[in-house]
């Protein structure tokens, strides 16, 4: 399996302690989630209704702020599953560094696939994909050069994965756009990686092609409940962007202090130069926090935002401990 | 969409009333569900780990006695939308009449699909799909039969969703054999169909192919916990049996009551000949019931096993009611 961050089962080999030992500071999932409340019996009991799927469809619209057709699938990470097969495989373009599903899914799906260093050398790409704001460098990009983007290719694959936290940055009231695909992600931004949630955004056509590889019931029950409140609860996301807005300058400073500088990130994660970034990781996970590094990166190490005070201490003294 | 049962859209769209005023047996999942409990705040917040997948995978392959490699999915529908890319597409044949997914699918994705009528015909083909016990009528395939015809066939997709209520049909024994697929449903006999947890069994280079098809998050962190529960619990499993049994015969004694008779059936739901079907459908749904017809069947009513007293008594007097 690739590393994604999240996967503590390799924390737990290399330094011991169970499950509920570890911090997982190594993924962008908020650690403060929205409350799950009570689900209908229903819920977990019946097949999801069409009706039901609408309203939840109806509520992302409204939370992204879109008339376009949107599609509720198991996590962004199933809609990059099935973007292969959107079209013929051809020339697939993927700006980097960024998350690194896209280019082993479209390859093994016949895709070629490039890496690029800019907007600009994506263009002319049968399939385009660009995270914004990125993975793991927080990189934003702004609407016109992505919409410039976007009539230079067939498909232009914005993943807004990390979008809810910046909502200025997303490309969402010009989905329905031909050949335009935005994927947004439920579990990030709201803490419920679990429940598999996530959206595409997209014209016609598109959505209905993915549906139609989706199957009939591509989400539980409670991912339809869970997701509708939560997509709808416009107090609890304020809240929730204006406290992970001051935790990121808290956590920067916690890492200032360790002589760590700031690369970029999100409100979700900050993306750090540590100098030594293995030793940086070590540190960290003799104290049961475990966070991501990258390959041919040796001084970066990208953190998640702590959640209670009791997750902050911990790191505290993890970074001061030398 | 087309018509699977489950889908009361329809049914208030035509009679009315809210969701929650139908019974729906239009389907073949229980309706005394298995209790889902409390669920740690892991399985909500938390990317499901590999481990955590694993102890799902091996309560699975307990729970249907094989030592073969198993992968969990988002319900058996999420095995079928992947099998036809399990193979170049090529000739696909399906015992029929079955479930209405396999055909569309299969055809949708390039496969040259015919129906058959015994299992003989299915010999020869690429992909053979038999539904076993067969949905709707219940038939049953013994296993020399289907293993013969697994040795005639490039793949053979055994269907075994309803095969919980009858552990003496199940081929999961032989899984690990090339070429053989056992599609399992979590959701039908533990009454969870909304949780989305289905399983494919077979030989280890058709899962890790499906396995990658399905991405490294394929089944909720709710799905993981509640069917890890659930497979493991014996005698739960044991008295649900024993209890459909008999609900089943006591829903077999009100159709002849009502004049119908028996075609087939499981003991999760029961094919009966009403004579004119679109009647009985309508006297039933006048009193919120919901059940399941077939197009050329002009007979033919398939109905769900009630839940609780309640459910019982209105069915009986809807079914008196003349």
């Amino acid at each position: 399996m690739r590393d994604h961050g999240g996967n503590l089962d390799v924390a737990i080999r290399r330094f011991g302690g169970r499950l509920e030992d570890w911090i997982d500071l190594s993924t962008g999932i908020n650690r403060r989630p929205y409350p799950v409340g009570e689900l209908p019996s229903r819920s977990w009991a019946a097949l999801p209704s069409r009706a039901e799927i609408d309203t939840l469809h109806e509520a992302a619209r409204s939370a992204y702020g879109t008339r376009a057709p949107v599609l509720a699938v198991a996590g962004a990470q199933a809609a990059i599953q099935m973007l292969p097969r959107l079209a013929r495989a051809g020339q697939a373009r993927i700006l980097a560094p960024t998350y690194n599903e896209y280019e082993p899914v479209l390859a093994s799906a016949g895709w070629q696939v490039e890496e690029a260093g800019d907007l600009d050398t994506l263009g002319g790409a049968d399939l385009a994909v660009v995270v914004n704001p990125n993975n793991p460098d927080g990189y934003q990009h702004d609407a016109t050069s992505l919409l410039g983007l976007a009539s230079r290719v067939k498909h232009l694959v914005v993943d807004e994965s990390f979008a809810d936290v910046i909502p200025a940055a997303s490309l969402a009231a010009e989905a329905g756009r031909g050949g335009l695909l935005i994927l947004r992600s439920f579990g990030k931004f709201f803490g419920l990686a679990g429940l598999r949630l996530g959206f595409v955004l997209g014209c016609e056509s598109d959505i209905a092609a993915l549906a139609d590889m989706a199957g009939p019931w591509p989400v539980s029950g409670a991912a339809i409940e869970i997701g509708r409140r939560a997509l709808l609860d416009r107090g609890w996301a304020e809240a929730t962007r204006a406290r992970l807005l001051r935790d990121a300058a808290r956590l920067d400073g916690l890492a200032e202090g360790a002589g760590w500088k700031l690369i970029g990130g999100t409100p979700l994660f900050r993306l750090y130069d540590c100098g030594d970034a293995i030793a940086a990781q070590e540190r960290l996970a003799r104290a049961k926090i475990w966070s991501r590094i990258f390959q041919g990166k040796p001084g970066w190490l990208r953190l998640g935002l702590p959640g209670d005070e009791t997750e902050w201490n911990r790191l505290a003294a993890a970074l001061s401990a030398r």
